[in-house]
């Protein structure tokens, strides 16, 4: 009896801890939203000291040998447990372990080295040098590659696969390459195929702006209230780069408003507000505990996907999207017809930037930097040969000769961040949401009509039962087989591909 | 030697330490500004937490044993350090004392009770209702003079004392009562003489509306730079309640437009400029340190007050003032004239509102809450006694009978929260306020004429120097006796006042 009281006593304090921990991290959020969006210019430096002791104060209460001991005395008696809590458990302990694997000397190192890494990268990039900023690289893949070997002898993870999980938890370079190998083949036949039935097809004409600011911030709040967004307990503002931040009960959305382009905003807005939706229906009995969190970046992606690509991209949605836009905009209302919007809004095009990439060809540039990055870690490419085997890959790809490092190798932040691993959750994303809408409309047969009427709510309430509510129970797979019956499946994102681009 | 390194290296652990406690800090100010500012309506219940969170880390590292191990080793041999060290030394003592010596389970009552108290005034005030507040109220004042105690047996000093010590560091009844004696009795003969005067004037015509928001706000921002704000380090936003925020290099000021009223928004600005201007000024050398910052809350009102009070509604800034609010606003030109502009925002009527007040009654109203606090915390008064007690010292003080409680003794949130000790600051900083400008003038005789340029950098520049550069370096009376050459001195202040109002 004692040992039982012991256990759960174990477990209620690790509870606790983690609630903490937790809501450290909620308020590094919202001064990350206010350091984008609020902050004067000039306070960088102190908010800089600011988010670094939130850092630390977390890292040390995560690291803190009582938690340890609570762990391991929880564990010993996990059977107590109800079979969320063992998952609860098993999360804490994931954290743990990952928080712990890291010296502190080697997490400040690479926190200096990535520091000056991306710093010489704006510069760098935007004079397509990459030498300038290679010795900076080397040395953030260097930090990464002990990074990966600390977290993989921790976890008994292979070193990239341990990268990985840190954004997709369970997720496999083995799995990844499951999947990426067939959709790799399918796309390589499909894409010549879509490009010859859209060049059949009207060219698309442009909208013609300018699009007032405030026309459009009116119509990105009407969108979002219509996904589900409710703004007593929401935020829409303006930052360079627009992301979806805050908490699950403060959501704060960002986008940027082009006067010449509206579609940057509302399809922004309409991905944000996807991965809000999911932030906001995630368990509320599971706050601030492990469990209670996403199930990871590819289970997020598929959720601003499923909102963005999957719903309002769809014929029905652009039915009802484009006199909205109209009425809003004003002008010749032939650019707003719904099948004008499908051909501007779903063009397909090979191109050397990812972030301005269609759903066609962007799996292309996921795989592209997965089997790079995959090898830098390895250590089997160096990094002076990348812009090489860059340009290679895009050659074999997508049949590109890339013109300058700018547009090739020095064109996304990630790596030179230290982000290595994550960039395989873009595109598992595109093709969960893919799987994910099939099996809504085949449980709720509405759902196209109702988006028709511009009405999201038969969809996302399908996703929050089958998708947020359940937090972090499953991995990725483990969602995607509870959600629509079978693991991620490159087939489906196949399917849905050829029935939007070739039927 | 190894004593010496000994106690040098505690003290470079316990600086370490506080900078810590004092990011924290600085983060729990934005947050408080975000709530007040940005936060969405609906999340106040996760930001509860959130800051609960903050101030629980804290408290637990202020409280720690390692960092009271460290004050004792650094204050054994604190001959080592510099005056200024040995200064921060004692701040960092008195705030760990202070810490300390409240039990969690008594600042957890608090919280709860002065929370439940607080959220009952609303309703009480609206009603004027004190018979429903009362027993809440009773109940905060129990647990105030709980605290009191233990704060009186850690730190040696009288329970009262040990309140306002919290607020004013080194403040004490028995120096409030020198000071407000005779400033009683000089105002008890000012005042008549003053109506008399003033009623012998034209009456004042007021400013004719409606002034419009932007106009208001392109004033308030263009009166906030003046007075040397830098909007590369500081914003301006709205609140419900004005306040100066943020963090010394993150300034965050807030007021509140009203079409039908500009001088709310307009002195309210400049008032809280000074206080700002004191935080930016603070010396840079000892951010994050005990010495670092603010010596207390009548030194920071003495230096809003100098800037609304003292520069901001002399002749001379009004004679500059009144064309460029005409201008901003338009219409007939006649009450902008500074003459009138002085009749009519130096006005002198005895109210029963403290925040209404004018700077000859003021005081007034603070020696009243000043009384009853001392008797509350004294056990000398009861609650249920408490409108009767306030009544009575209304009419002995302004002649005036208290019409109902929402007009008396429910007007004013503080001791609801809570805050006892507080009031005096108030009358204090506008004493400290008229000591400072007389210094400040004597020792740069061109403020008046540059005041009247609209230039109010002479005398911020004399403020840097004499006040804000000091931090808390010393005590409230040392303070003045280091800028002015000698303690606060009411004949000071009521010499300003006879200067103003009756010359």
């Amino acid at each position: 009896m004692t040992e039982v009281c012991h256990a759960v006593h174990a477990y209620d304090a690790l509870r606790i801890r983690f609630a903490r921990i937790a809501a450290l991290e909620e308020v590094a959020s919202i001064l990350h939203w206010d350091t984008s969006v609020t902050m004067p210019a000039g306070s960088a430096a102190a908010r800089g000291e600011q988010m670094a002791t939130l850092a630390g104060l977390s890292h040390q209460l995560i690291t803190a040998p009582e938690l340890a001991g609570h762990l391991d005395d929880a564990e010993e008696r996990a059977e107590l447990l109800s079979a969320d809590d063992r998952r609860n458990l098993a999360l804490m302990r994931r954290k743990q372990l990952r928080a712990t694997a890291l010296p502190a000397e080697l997490v400040e190192a690479t926190a200096r080295a990535t520091s000056a890494c991306e710093a010489a990268w704006r510069t760098a990039r935007r004079e397509s040098d990459f030498g300038a900023v290679a010795p900076l690289l080397a040395e953030v893949v260097r930090l990464t590659r002990e990074q990966a070997a600390e977290l993989s002898a921790a976890t008994g993870l292979a070193p990239y696969d341990a990268l990985m999980d840190g954004f997709q938890p369970g997720l496999s370079d083995a799995r990844v390459a499951e999947i990426f190998g067939p959709l790799e083949v399918a796309l390589r036949d499909l894409l010549p195929e879509v490009l010859e039935r859209q060049a059949a097809l009207p060219a698309p004409i442009p909208l013609a702006g300018p699009f007032p600011v405030e026309a459009q911030r009116a119509l990105c709040r009407m969108l979002a209230e219509r996904a589900g967004i409710d703004f007593a307990t929401a935020r829409l503002d303006e930052s360079t780069h627009p992301f979806c931040g805050g908490t699950p009960t403060d959501t704060r959305i960002t986008t940027r408003y082009r006067t010449d382009d509206a579609a940057q905003a509302i399809l922004g807005v309409l991905h944000e507000c996807g991965h809000a939706l999911y932030e906001r229906n995630l368990p509320r009995d599971w706050a601030r505990q492990p469990l209670g969190e996403s199930a990871g970046m590819a289970a997020h992606e598929s959720q601003s996907l499923i909102v963005e690509m999957q719903a309002c991209r769809s014929d029905a949605f652009l039915s009802w999207l484009g006199p909205r836009l109209h009425a809003a905009f004003g002008g010749d209302p032939t650019p707003y017809a719904p099948a004008n919007l499908a051909r501007l809004w779903r063009r397909v095009s090979a191109g050397f930037i990812r972030v301005e990439a269609d759903e066609v060809t962007y799996p292309a540039h996921i795989i592209l930097r997965w089997r790079l990055e995959r090898a830098l870690i390895a250590g089997a490419l160096a990094v002076p040969d990348l812009p090489g085997a860059w340009n290679e890959a895009m050659k074999t790809l997508l049949g590109l000769e890339v013109p300058d490092d700018a547009r090739g190798c020095l064109q996304d932040i990630h790596w030179y961040d230290g982000a290595f691993g994550y960039f395989p959750s873009y595109t598992l994303g595109a093709m969960g949401a893919a799987q994910l809408f099939v099996a809504a409309v085949t449980a709720v047969p509405e759902i196209p009509a109702r988006l028709a009427e511009g009405d999201l709510a038969p969809l996302t309430s399908w996703l929050r039962t089958n998708v947020h509510a359940h937090g972090a129970r499953y991995g990725f797979d483990e969602l995607m087989q509870a959600a629509t019956g079978r693991p991620l499946d490159p087939v489906v994102f196949a399917a849905h591909l050829k029935a939007r681009y070739l039927d």
